[in-house]
């Protein structure tokens, strides 16, 4: 069966740390520039993965601080909405947000982060509900929390450390964000908690500029799960599909073709589908069938969530829409 | 010339007997789950066609029955702004209505009837307008119709037999619904039909599950012709065109490739071309040439309903667009 | 200090009960006979209270009865999003929906419904999730939901019982819906509910034509509270404020002046701060200013939730705005 | 009762002939010359006429000429759509447009015409549908028509005595504008056309500035109804009501408070209420109670047309709405 | 004549300088909270007084500080529309950005601030077009400006020193925003300025609280001009209008009434007014008439722009609109 | 290096002549004929080409006439917005208005012009800002305006012999347009000016029709260039690329794929885009590839002004998009 049970017994729990943003984008063909109005979702890499992985079946929680805001509980609800808890500290700093100016060819989709001093830059663990990532069977973080301060490089790499004395399996996503930072400084930042990494994914152009990685993706992905004794290594590779390295095995998938409305969370989707199916008890194969499916279901809806039911992702699984369902 | 002479003469007239709802959709990229806005729409199969008939000439009535309220007025004006008359009953019950979740690929899209207790289930002949169904050119309707209520199945009957008693050409199309019956259900409330049907239209796909037909499409179109007594038979066939079976002849015709907007409705636009065709004396490959080029302009339009003219559907026929016309 | 201390302690706990169902509502000016785009919102009687007694300070669930589909998760998502609970039996039947036809003088407001068959129709005790009945401080329901079934009748019955049992605090608003059933079956239905109510809230028109009372609402708050042992009876007057007996005595509290954008949900929005002020430990007076403001500001947002925080509650209390806050 | 029994036997007929526009207007608070967004409607005083009696009851038919475009089938869809036949001369010119930028107090509402050489001004009697005219039970044009064009005052003329001949009742609205002509200019165009008229309605500022009357808006009625042999005379004043002359007698009515939405159309469509009145055989007081009715309920409306009910002009006849109708 | 002869002569020049930010505001009803879309406009004390300026016939420039993004460019054609010319240093930081959270009764309209590390804080004379200044007639900047950093407060009094220098004449209105800084602070950064101003605008409520002064505004006014020696002092009381001490004389004058669609940026609009009056070498009383039209005026439109024209301040000084004009 | 230096020394100034219109537009999927809102944009081949050279780095002033009006305001707004000066002459006559009914295939892109009686067709060179044509760099101009009035096309052959006179260079794009007028009015009309023009564009199937040239582009580019003693003459061949005959060579460049959101005002872009290369001094093959991706980035964006950036035309020019930039 390619869907793993998502639906049976007590569902599994999720935890995931970091910062979300309001996001702002003009309608469809207008720019930044010119807009007169905008369309507001929230988005962040840990709270995407949440939705993804809530709405497939696991209790999902999304650890943040924010301030006490108007627009610090625009974003609670945007997440909320999609029935992850968000588990809050509140403190001084703002909301951050990001613009998103999106094109095809040949302009492309562009973001414009507008996201300094947000109160998570300061979030430290005796703020947090460090309790909800020991009690849950995975903890996920990415990559872009560490690199939003120094702070926050402490503090993730204490939550990890908390997740893996308490047997919380540990998801990371490399997440390399060149606006925010370059890959040596991304580097040096990140692998220190490459140890205490239980599932590693890494975009293979990623792989390649901060991890400074060459060759094919199963290479890399196999030479990264012996390196940083990780129990999984998957590598993406977007339109050519994932890899993935687990108990000395490499596992293959394709993309999916799509009909891509919005491509921003696509990624998050991939990791949500990923540890929806691991956590499901799903073999790897399993999991990367739901991640890929996931992932090409976001890209059919505006927005950073991936708003899909276990239904829609088992369908796709199984071979994906023909005509109008009717 | 291949566009049969619409505008001259007396406009023949064509009246159609089934449910028209109102169509709720999300916005572009939008899940009915999470859309705070829906867009209405009004359609059904017999008030589609009904739509694409009069734009090309043909003086089109409606016949259904809805309650008395603000909903039904809606449905109504929806098919009167295309200038079809609607003739309605009045009689208790719900307004059919159903949502419209419209995705490319992988997802697909997918409707939700939310049409239970639609006040045109009770519908008996008595209440409609018979007269108007005896002294129109053309009757049509749908295999939907039938599918709603035994009531209605037994209406549906009867108006045919009145057609056909009064010399109404009758035109029908199969237009099975999954979401309302089985196979099976469908060919036992629809063959007995058959027999009064002078223009029979089916795409292949429902040939094949409702009438257990197997092999290439013109042999479907021929032995159903033969078969059922029919004039004119034709088998759709999605992108891969249409064949008719007309008079022991088989004729083909391709489909066009299109810049699809609003798939619903495509295949009324087809038949209601056919119809308008056929109406203004068009040979049958005159007929599918505006059946085809009709649909294909519909596929540019949201909404069921085919806003096309005679001019369009012409030029379509003729070769289609180059550029910007200015 | 005019607002109780909803933000200390361990929250209390509400559960409601009830249908809530998709409102749409046409654009300010348009009508639903005219409109192409509908305003979705997810509004009813005991969601709306739960939603205004949570952004006040509770934890609140709400308990309900829909299918598995889109539209039964918009109304979760659209309760969820407001930071209420919801607790969802699963069944067939239809979500509810109801259209909002919206004016001022001499037009108002009218509401169409379209709820027949909903889901919720067939709940049974056993189905629900009595234990957040039992274990909450307090239990509403509102004379909605037993006028749109028999079986409903019984299982609001069997709740207020359960939650009498469990010490659970009891209350209900008449909440009379002339669309829904004449006023001689609402008080044939209701009547035998009041012996297990501790907090009635009823309207003082419902007073008069369900209850057939009479007189001053002081009277009729007082004698209500009397002859059926209610702890806290409260009369609503519209523009002319409320009415409480109370342990003997009587309160009044006025309305406020409101600039209305909405308002549907009014009545909802004063139940919901109301219990917010009693479970919070207020007096009665207390209760009543928290009651009276939070409806008050209900009135400037759009739908059915009152989207207002406990700031603004107490602001609204001591005096109301001022200019442009900056 | 006080309103005509509008729903039985035979309905009565109505024609009317004028130019009817596209309207162009921006969002609520916005302006003209801001706007990136224009919300479309179609209006013109005898559309209007048409579709406020029409939905009161009457059978409506509005006369016109338009060229044929996608624009001119706009206007006619706009005019269908409210259940009015619109049958119209094809010619060259354009579509006429108008743009409104509405405000309240100290701006103020006001229009830009954009409707030079629409088609409609070179339209004559033999281009258009006269048998309409003189088989209707009443025939209605404003003086905004004879305005447009010379041609369009002999036409007017050569309506009105066909109606006149053929015993169809002859209405008029004077209807000054001042942005087309000046008072003196009217006065020498329409006072010929005053021996042909039964029902003349004439706001009391222009029967002042045009007509130069002084006076009572009593006297005035009852003068003009003498001097040009009209069987009825109705005079306007906007927040003060009407007053009719009819017979030697003098009827008053008083105008309704409204929470007003749109302005635009509430003459035409007091003037569709007085003809749907008169038409049911009403009594002038019946007939002036129903047009106040209407105008007041159009208010409430965005769009020059009275999207309204029978069953809405009862009720407010009988009084008006109390609360939330549910 | 009541407004000063605007449109002839070479047009007087005004230079202003201070902060523009993005303006996000949730549509009509809604709250940010609940916001899934945000109407943007540009506004700024110093912008919004050169568009209206500008408007009323004045040649103005806007100089101001700003990175070199989307965000930035939108503001300077936000203000470039309106006929403004920014004048813009670049450098790092943010664009200022506030939300809009408007409401009537009791609610109120509240401003929500994200506005910290603007470019702006730490622009300095020798970035900025100072010659610009120098070379007007009119120099125009607001108590904002110092408020936002030291720096500013510094930049400010330079400016205004180098418009006294040059003879250009410098405009002030004092412009407290609680929740910028406390009155205490603001009447420290503020006092100095007084000796450089000519014109200076400050809310009667502002002289209370700020300005320590106590009894009637023209009390107020006309000792703050002669206390620091100002040419004009205009002391603004809301809907109790204004009150000038010009010249050793008080000229009052009343509010309009106004149906308000936005209130934000009347305050500017009046300063905007008052300048075009004076700059058109308007008596002060003109220029009171000018500024109190211009501030109604505004209140009809949204957002924080003046969008008027000359001919529609000229008609409201005279008295106003008077039904639809057309 | 690709991009020619726009940022450095002074600004090139480009003056152009021409009309342009408010363009409305319907919702995607909308048709005109069923619209009910309208986006509206500002439009016309020599605003457009001084927009997107001003983008680029020029300083560009764009010449015309207009009446006095809200929507003469919004043409100008339109223009202004995009950093160009609208130096306007007033006169009577109409705004144009062009409609747009966009759609791929089958339908395609078709525009319905509103634009008789535009103020412009009168426009004299007395009337006009000719000095700022004397002193600008280059001076464009189209086929179009010429097409629109004899009056026009004597005052466009005027102003380009004052800019010949002044040395200003002379630029002129042919643009066709076939509801304008036939091939041998254009051809008649357009003739004599060729003597006065250094920088002639013309589409491809424009030469075949209007100037009856045969052969390749580049044998139609060298010929014109020879026979008309062009400095440079670039023919454009849509998908195809363009080709430049410049000082007796041939240059050319393909076109680039792009996701075309709104074709509307590419090959105006495509001008801006070369001028501005040619005006920085940039060889024509560099001009060309400006030209190309400034099209290219044009057909990304609503509307018809090509709201690019230096950089990102650049970046077209260096590769384009890949994947999300963040």
């Amino acid at each position: 069966m390619s869907l793993p049970a998502f639906d049976d017994g007590p569902r599994p729990t999720l935890a995931t740390f970091g910062e979300s943003m309001l996001r702002y984008s003009p309608p469809a063909g207008e720019r930044l520039e010119t807009a007169d109005e905008l369309a507001v979702h929230v988005g962040g890499a840990e709270s995407n993965v949440a939705v993804a992985a809530a709405r497939l079946g696991c209790e999902a929680a999304w650890l943040s601080k924010l301030p006490d805001s108007a627009l610090a509980r625009r974003v609670e609800r945007g997440i909320r909405e999609h029935g992850v808890e968000p588990i809050v500290a509140r403190g001084s700093g703002r909301v951050g947000t990001y613009y998103l100016d999106a094109a095809g060819e040949p302009r492309g989709t562009s973001v414009l982060y507008d996201r300094e001093d947000a109160a998570i830059r300061t979030a430290t663990p005796d703020e947090l509900a460090v309790d909800r990532v020991r009690s849950a069977d995975a903890f996920y973080t990415s990559g872009i929390t560490p690199a939003l301060s120094e702070t926050l490089a402490e503090t993730t790499a204490a939550l990890l450390r908390a997740a893996g004395e308490a047997g919380t399996a540990r998801a990371f996503d490399l997440n390399y964000r060149s606006k925010l930072w370059t890959p040596a400084e991304a580097a040096a930042r990140l692998r220190p908690l490459f140890e205490h990494i239980d599932v590693l994914i890494v975009a293979e152009r990623d792989a390649e500029r901060v991890l400074d990685r060459e060759g094919e993706a199963r290479t890399i992905a196999h030479s990264l799960a012996v390196e940083h004794d990780c129990e999984t290594v998957v590598v993406t590779r977007g339109d050519a599909g994932a890899v993935a390295a687990h108990d000395g095995e490499i596992h293959e998938c394709g993309a999916l073709e799509t009909d891509t409305v919005d491509p921003v969370g696509t990624g998050d989707a991939f990791v949500g589908g990923l540890l929806a199916g691991l956590l499901a008890d799903g073999s790897v194969p399993e999991a990367l069938d739901a991640a890929t499916a996931t992932a090409a279901l976001k890209r059919t809806v505006a927005g950073d969530a991936a708003v899909v039911t276990p239904e829609e992702v088992a369908a796709v699984i199984e071979g994906g829409a023909d005509g109008i369902d009717r």
